[in-house]
């Protein structure tokens, strides 16, 4: 919960989801709720997967109740295998203020919980590779943090967050620069000691290129079995080694057994199908 | 474009798109493109469908680049039919920033145009009758603007933006109020004059008492084809008539048939599938 | 007071209000007290008149302290008609937190109160009739919230709160619409289902062409009584009616006796006189 | 200007005004404007009296259309005497965005025209004499730095702008700290050598106090006319002083021929009488 | 501390120094510390000087922590003199939340003590005399609030905290306006009561100007020790005095002795040398 | 330039320079100067150094003028060697803007160029050798971005640049974690692929630990010259090395002399000397 509770994005995200859902307040229940109805209410899964998004949720509801006044108690944890009928979380909290968070949980649960459970399938894909399943920066804009953990409850790991965090020198700036040696050359003399580098590879002239510039991962973009195994083979441990492009859970078995550190996906997060979560209140005389 | 200029939600999700996706800038670009580095870009559909995010996507690279010094010519509006292959835009922009714009670009106008397309899928499933396609408020947190947008590119109608611009009694309102007729009696003389009533039934008992409240527009909630064509007789005019609730694209017609104004569904939004777009970049000598 | 907590602009402006007062703290009382004294103050009617501004006061008060940690014990509510010398609230409270508030509390609670006490003398004008008065957007910039609940304190009606709420087509839309009738046609293909569209006439003319377009509320701009007459009896129920336009105190009676549903007065908050409250402190020992 | 442009409060109120206005945008316009509209304003007093305000107007107009890309050209300027009928300002602009802000530079106009019309009639009632006439923070709160603007403009002096930019000890601060010398003799050493000290007094034994405590400046505070002469004798240019409390125009000669520096009025901004302008708005073809 | 809780400036350096150093939190303890590990923690200077930033570094806490649920006990105050070894402060929070403040509120607390340390050196040159130290606006960007209570610390008196809250008339402003006089006489007219002038003077002609002029308050400008003497033989209580430029330690007590009531003196704050404290911790079992 | 204009930390610092330094702006030049008045500065160098900050100042006077309406000439770049008296930028601009942001200008020139000169001193003691100077988090709160661009322009190398892009775990995290191996197995797991992990280490069974860890960096806290030898052998580029603690200019030969891959260094940013520069300002005819 550290990491949400500290991050701006995240605030300004849950500011924002309460502010488009409500710029006024719920005009629904201002007149028929007072301040002291208070309410239970319980999350009920609808489906088998992995749920994601808890802490989201009661950090969305601390939001809107605008301290702890309020009891969340779990049934199970970001991460868990659910079943269809399970009783995720039971909630005791202001009436009023339930009604106001309740879209919003539902909509930020139903989205990670769908990711997470999409996730889970592919990693199962490759069960008992040394290969990791990495996510990309194909998220919904301004859901980049919460996307991502939700594809690290479905057991994936995360790829760079963002621009600013690692160099990857992809065609555009190789061809700017005359190359992948002076591409890397150009970037590594001005990075602090803590940024790595990746140079993307579309061929295996490239790959070797990539090694001989001492770039920290390779990616290898859109390539075919055979090429990609000729590329990890050349690397050698040189460098870590991400597969990419058109990856579909059919295909992640066979690219898992090339012996690539890494697969990325962008499905993980571009397409995702909301897992169904439904909320049930009533009042607590 | 008006909408979106004079939105400021839209202007904080834009804000926090390019914060996620850059805290502190590019540094793949930064030692490699200079400020006077020209590109032009291309950007290409990848299956047929109807284009929704033209607009969110030029105020993105606009809100980069800080003025409109770039060309950002469209072959296609928002709500156009496309097919694979069509060149949708071409933008002639710095590289640095086209480069930095480019992925909050493609992930806006594929879930948006994703949206569109599904959308004009129900709407085509209706064609001919009276019945609009609704949205809901399951929208991607934060995206409640540009996905309710999307929707109506692809031929939908929107529903009410928020909780703040109608009032929408459920049975936990109702309950708490002791039945429909208390419940608008208890919300309506607090109201400006702009603001509609609309109450969720579930009943033909529950309408009946809907249309005694006065209510200006009636949910019919998960009924059947049967009771809906009782409730849409009873209402008979007095008020508007949305049917909600498991709406597939298979019994969209059936229940257009019945007569209501609208129906409304929530994995118009909910679950989004990418529409496949690219971005081609070249420099300009 | 659900409504002034969820709003952002209410925050916004309690936020300025205290910015421009005390940029930088109170210097006065910074080096005279200590962060131990406390002080019991008394609000108190100099005049007669309705009191508005008790909830505006209490989150003034709430904002500057910080959290709850004062006791702010009403005598009456907002709403209420209060006589010359009557004891509206008893506070207690750390003496510098209630030392920076006091101007500020003051000043809003004079506003709203001279607000509510105007207000009220309107409507008891036209007491008895069915016709409702209502405000306009001629509010004190920053204003609009709070200036509009005092309205609704001193027994009036809100319109619309904004320009995003409602559509109002008036002469400037008309005539380059080329007439009312295609305003309305361009303008509610567009709209969600939750927004209404006034139309603004001044002519008997101009009031059939409404009806014609649907419009949900006719304005009555500036007519004389007899023509107002004429235009209720074409409306006949097909929309709600609102007489506009020079309504001074005298002439309501005659006005509301046409039988329009609302009449909109300016002056209720463009034009206010302070109601006059003192607040007495004496420190607690 | 530099004034309002370099006011962080006067951006924060602007921003408000707006925001309140349209959150999401004027809905009206939306669909009948379009952006290459343009239309010409007239500016036009419907009364006599000092005008106030030109330069907010100008700058809300200017924050609405994003840009200087509009015509305001003044045929008066702030703090001049204008009569009923006079065209104040000729405006040509974008259509949407000039009826997007015609409300609320007519709300900021008529309020300060109407604050420094009642201004100049206070000060005309002292001309001759030495004595300023000085405003108090008793502003519509948001508006501080505007209705001291407007004061100023009526040819009234302004007093302190907030409790941060000088000392005021009143009996509350007086009687904590055990009288007037204690007062002053606690705050002097810690305040920079920019910070003016006023000490306000009810009694002559308490203007005899604040002379020998040192006070720049000494208030006069709900004095007869007998007693401020004295005390105007006893300081005799060792402090400046202000009269204050209860200063109706009918008393204002009768104080300053006493010889005061400064009568302050609340009255100039708590109760406000809007002058009355109205805004003319053609196409331009 | 209330000047500090109760700026804005303040508040948004604590906020910037936060997320400069950890925009994304701290990733080294995220998964080691539980949030319910507690540490005790204790500040120790390492060297014999002036402290100060204890405020600051308990807001600092209270920030990150986000409430008071910390103790904070001091053996000292701000502006005490200590000793190496001495410890300052003994802190009891939670262990992750003290660790991500550690830095923060040390790099606070050792440049405040080091600017507090080098004022009081700079106070003592001038023992027995009655002029004060000064500082300057040459304080560190963002840092103008804490640099100048630093300086009160260690004994120096504040000049005007901003371009706001004081006229200083330098070389440029007199040249465009013609001269001292002109420069005066622009802008007494315009000023609120509140605010003092100063006019610089490099020359004893200057000075009678100065003095003719009526400033409050006359700087005498890299003035030989004569010309000093001569000038304030010349201003003779009719305005206050302040001599300025190259004021090194040395040449202080040759300045007081000339009889100016204030000497300012840029390095206080421009070059600052670190105070050495550390911070030891250790978890509470 | 595209570092600091991407950086939301640095326009906060600028926005807060410019608000502390003036809130209301320069009430100075307000009445005297007008916005047609344009001035020539040069901004000339008292002492020989490295200069550092231009680009700074060049984006405080913009985002002080609000656009690029103004000239800057620079004689030099950030980096290079400067001598006494040379003259380093030309300027002009609107007078009063210049005023303005003199002040703020000249604060960063200053330090930064002090903090340059400081490195470029520290980095020619080690010359010839592959060690590189690092940084530290020793920086003034607000500072970070522009303190460490200081340094490398004065060719230092930055280390990370907050506790969000590296791990670097410390006795107190290793102590919690119950060993170096605990701890680095604790974190691991959870990194983005993009993370590092750096380990502080005292003595050589910590090193060797810190090895076996698989730390990518170690980092040698307070060693003797004779235990660092030992370590860099140990090591022997199976991970890179820190050396830190007391590295005082006289030191870093020797320290550099024993193969360390990089040298921290605490006061290159925490006690700095202000480099001395001065703007002179004349007006354009």
């Amino acid at each position: 919960m550290t990491e949400l509770l500290h991050s701006e994005e995240f605030a300004s995200l849950i500011e924002l989801a309460f502010r488009e859902d409500a710029p006024n307040g719920d005009i629904s229940t201002r007149y028929i709720l007072t301040e002291s109805d208070q309410a239970r209410a319980t999350l009920i899964a609808k489906a088998d997967g992995i749920i994601s998004g808890l802490d989201v949720a009661y950090l969305a509801l601390a939001w809107c109740i605008g301290d702890e006044d309020f009891i969340f108690e779990r049934h199970c944890q970001d991460g868990d295998k659910v079943h269809k009928g399970d009783t995720l979380v039971t909630i005791e909290a202001p009436y009023a203020e339930l009604l106001r968070a309740e879209r919003i949980m539902l909509n930020f649960l139903q989205r990670m919980s769908g990711i997470a459970t999409y996730t889970h399938k592919c990693v199962q894909c490759i069960a008992g590779t040394k290969t990791q399943i990495l996510d990309t920066r194909k998220t919904a804009p301004g859901h980049r943090l919460t996307d991502k953990m939700a594809v690290r409850h479905g057991g994936g790991t995360n790829h760079r967050a963002s621009l600013s965090d690692m160099v990857m020198l992809k065609d555009n700036h190789i061809a700017m620069a005359g190359g992948i040696i002076p591409a890397v050359k150009a970037v590594r003399p001005h990075l602090p000691i803590s940024i790595l580098i990746e140079v993307e590879t579309s061929t295996l002239q490239e790959v070797r290129e990539a090694i001989e510039a001492g770039a920290d991962i390779i990616m290898l973009d859109n390539m075919s079995i055979e090429t990609m195994k000729a590329a990890v083979a050349l690397i050698d441990g040189q460098a870590e080694v991400e597969a990419s492009g058109n990856m579909t859970a059919e295909r992640l078995a066979a690219v898992a057994a090339v012996g690539v550190d890494y697969i990325s996906i962008g499905a993980l997060t571009h397409s995702v199908r909301a897992f169904d979560i439904s909320m049930k209140i009533k009042p607590i005389q």
